[in-house]
């Protein structure tokens, strides 16, 4: 996607050797036009799929994924993290493991939002190591829905993500893939769409 | 908002003597062609003012955050939870007192994103003690930015939070102004758009 290309040049920062850092549009600071161009490249490259709904996991993927949800009219649900969820639901959870922070966390959703008629597009801001959106695959599993697809802002496919997700036998459609740094500054591979 | 106490009326499910639970439209599954629509009302109710940036909190705010701003055509914030952003970056914080967890947590805005020139909208999807919304509003004004108002999605008017803030003389708007529960079911205040 061209114009998150541009953006990523333009805006993004490369802190040492391997981070990116888009808090001036996508993580922390949010560029809603960005994310509507993003909803609609998202609902374009799934658009042979029936989606019923769209999963995502708090907080910065939640942007991106309210706009494809409602290109697409079907409802959007951010997992969440730790214990926030009232005790009085049941939960479809899965352990999260960090390798930035070196933790190991539990994302719920509410059972009550998903079920076996559901075909489910997850959508994250990024994906590095692929263990957030593989929690999303494990609950959308276990609630015996089917999945449609990834749906990815900002791949860094010099890291092992993308295999693992491909390896259940998930589609994923990446708006950006990173090959890597030189002097600081981000090198593309060539992006799904 | 009609289509919003519609909505709280029809999804909402009322739990115990003070607790509207609204997670299958907007605190957990989220309907994005209402988060348009209520960020139209937003954009309607403070069309006088010269917005430059909505802030909001992680997780709920984002959505109806990011349609806000996307209609003004300003980039949405979202103060963050606890210890998330990266330390290499100046913060703006503020203490905030949950009365359901009983404990203080901090809220941060990194300060590269607010200044002197900033007239912000801080928008919420709660409104009950006011102590999250009376943080946005501190960070704020650290950043030396003015505030144009507050918008809620829902408020809780038997609770304390609008007069909090209407004492810094903050302008509030809320689009659902809830009165109380009567037999387990809502009884609106008449909102303020």
């Amino acid at each position: 996607m061209e114009l998150l290309e541009e953006r990523i040049l333009h805006d993004g920062n490369v802190l040492g050797e391997n981070v990116l850092k888009v808090d001036s549009f996508l993580t922390h600071q949010v560029d809603g036009e960005l994310m509507a161009a993003i909803g609609e490249a998202f609902v374009e490259a799934f658009r042979n799929e029936e989606i019923t709904k769209v999963v995502t996991i708090e907080a910065s993927g939640i942007a991106p994924a309210v706009y494809t949800a409602q290109k697409l009219g079907v409802p959007m649900i951010f997992a969440k993290k730790g214990n926030s969820l009232t005790m009085n639901d049941e939960l479809l959870t899965a352990e999260v493991y960090s390798f930035t922070k070196q933790v190991t966390s539990t994302v719920s959703v509410s059972k009550k939002f998903l079920d076996e008629t559901d075909h489910v597009l997850i959508v994250d801001d990024f994906l590095a190591n692929g263990q957030a959106a593989k929690g999303l695959i494990d609950i959308t599993q276990k609630a015996g829905a089917s999945i449609a697809g990834v749906g990815i802002v900002i791949e860094k496919s010099f890291q092992k993500g993308r295999a693992l997700l491909e390896d259940t036998g998930t589609r994923v459609v990446s708006l950006a893939r990173l090959d890597g740094f030189v002097n600081g500054k981000v090198v593309f591979r060539e992006a799904d769409i």
